[in-house]
């Protein structure tokens, strides 16, 4: 595993916004072969970063690194890849632009183009926000991508979704030491109401039946809700951005398609495997059946997980996370 | 209809609280026959009043006021009933005490017995916080009700449900205005926060899939995110005594079941019909079908609703609402 930093120089984005000296942070797991043709793409999720990626890469795993070359990329906006907390005036802290699905992909094609000559990847996937980027591949470039295995994400951020996450928004700024992202330490009220929606949200009704959050070492449901807020849960202002990319997502939303989501949806020619999980809140099954059925080449795997949008995610159940490597499998072997 | 204000006097609660001088304010419908046997208790729910029961009462509903006498009752910390807005002090304001769902059934007791001499209620209807008064009543005083009707509402709040309850606490103390209870105005950054939870946990995917939001007259799903917060939200001090009482809600945390949850729902031999709304995700039909497998004589009934909790709620789809007042006519006749 060896980790760098492409430089994208000036980068216009799709929104309007401009970064005069973007980068990408990423990781890259195996070997390229001679013929290029073994490169796998790996965005990352919201919170997470390419640190978080041996959960499912690995000797005897479908991304097995002896047979791959897994290129694992940082989400803009997750403190790795350029973001609010590592960029300098004037698009630092609340300045920095909105960066969108599409602006993602496609500074990742450059990455792979420019810095390692891959002109076709075997495969796009990623989970949640990496998720809606591998359906932004096969929908954008579908000649350059073989297969996308978009798990616990959709296509386009559903309404609901979009409400949730403005709860996330009003959550993130509501401590007064928040000061519109000019705060000197991370506001820990903000993070507090974010963590614990994030914890109702990110988790299903089942999970908590089940008593998992127990399982976790606490004796009461209080002293669960009342633990530490960990600062590894990101800076504030990293996780807005994140979120301002995640609320916009769409695959249509662009020159190509001018809104027409099935038609974006038809364009997906790519061998495609669709994961939800059974018990996601955020992103539900029934928005991945509606979305496979205008897909041209893609199977419908539900993950059969209590995890909510945990399901199959790091540190999540060891049978789910086993389903989803069978899945990965299968899905290379086509 | 005709209401009224029923005095207790001094009361002391389950969970320690005091209250000097208590009242109860409820609302009633039709008349009482002169064999007292036409009695229906409709306690209300949270954030609602006796002044909304007319979604369901009327004539030519199964809750017509030509056959039934029914007495809306008010819940405590509703604003209408012994509240924090409305209690002066030392038990005003965040002093208020904890009022339990038990604590309401005793003194609805106390209001059906005392003020109207009815020694046995028709039934006890009720949807969310009211349904678990309606629990409450089939399991601690099944000899003086010959029916219940829990709809949209669970016998205990279940974890996942305390958790989100905990999103709502810390986003109604989240306003600096909050000043720990002693604002003078109602904090407005608290109350928006707690309407988008609402917004978002309330009504279901498939609702918003369904654009049933913009239906209502908004142009983007941002203008309704963003749309004025009513002052007829309520009281912060009392939302957080209503969610108080809410969030340790369970029929069998009390001396006669000491926390034998199974046994508590045993004990509950009145007719009972449970009633879930399809796409709930406070209260999810699941955990009605666990109630119901341990209850003698309850049918389950799920409201195929896609308006989430307010399946059958006031200003809810009308076939839903046709559809529970069908489940009332089914098991009144029983």
């Amino acid at each position: 595993m060896t980790g760098g930093r492409f430089e994208l120089g000036a980068v216009d984005l799709q929104y309007g916004g401009h970064l005069p000296a973007a980068f990408l942070s990423y990781r890259t797991f195996g070997e390229l072969n001679a013929k290029k043709d073994n490169a796998v793409l790996f965005p990352t999720w919201c919170t997470g970063t390419t640190k978080d990626l041996d959960w499912i890469i690995g000797p005897g795993r479908a991304l097995d690194p002896a047979c791959y070359f897994i290129i694992g990329v940082d989400m803009f906006g997750n403190g790795m890849s350029s973001s609010p907390s590592n960029t300098s005036p004037p698009f630092d802290r609340s300045r920095f632009p909105r960066v969108s699905i599409l602006d993602n992909a496609k500074m990742e094609r450059r990455l792979v183009r420019e810095k390692f000559g891959i002109e076709k990847l075997k495969l796009v996937i990623g989970r949640s926000m990496g998720a809606q980027v591998a359906f932004q591949w096969g929908s954008y470039f579908p000649d350059e991508v073989e297969r996308i295995l978009p798990m616990s994400g959709s296509a386009r951020t559903a309404q609901h979704n979009y409400v949730h996450l403005a709860c996330l928004k009003l959550a993130l700024t509501s401590d007064p030491e928040w000061r519109n992202g000019e705060y000197r330490t991370n506001p820990i009220g903000s993070l507090r109401r974010f963590r614990l929606n994030v914890d109702a949200w990110g988790l299903s009704q089942a999970w908590y039946r089940q008593r998992r959050h127990l399982a976790m070492g606490y004796k009461t449901t209080q002293d669960y809700v009342d633990r530490d807020v960990p600062i590894a849960l990101g800076d504030v202002n990293d996780l807005l951005a994140q979120i301002a990319t995640w609320e916009v997502a769409d695959i249509s939303d662009n020159d190509r398609f001018e809104k027409d989501f099935p038609a974006a949806l038809r364009a997906i020619t790519p061998k495609a495997m669709v994961m939800p999980s059974r018990t996601d809140l955020y992103f539900p099954p029934e928005d991945s059946e509606i979305e496979v059925a205008s897909m041209p080449n893609a199977e419908l795997r539900v993950i059969p997980s209590i995890w909510g949008h945990r399901g199959a995610a790091p540190g999540s159940d060891p049978a789910d996370i086993e389903f989803f490597d069978r899945a990965i499998a299968d899905l290379l072997a086509r």
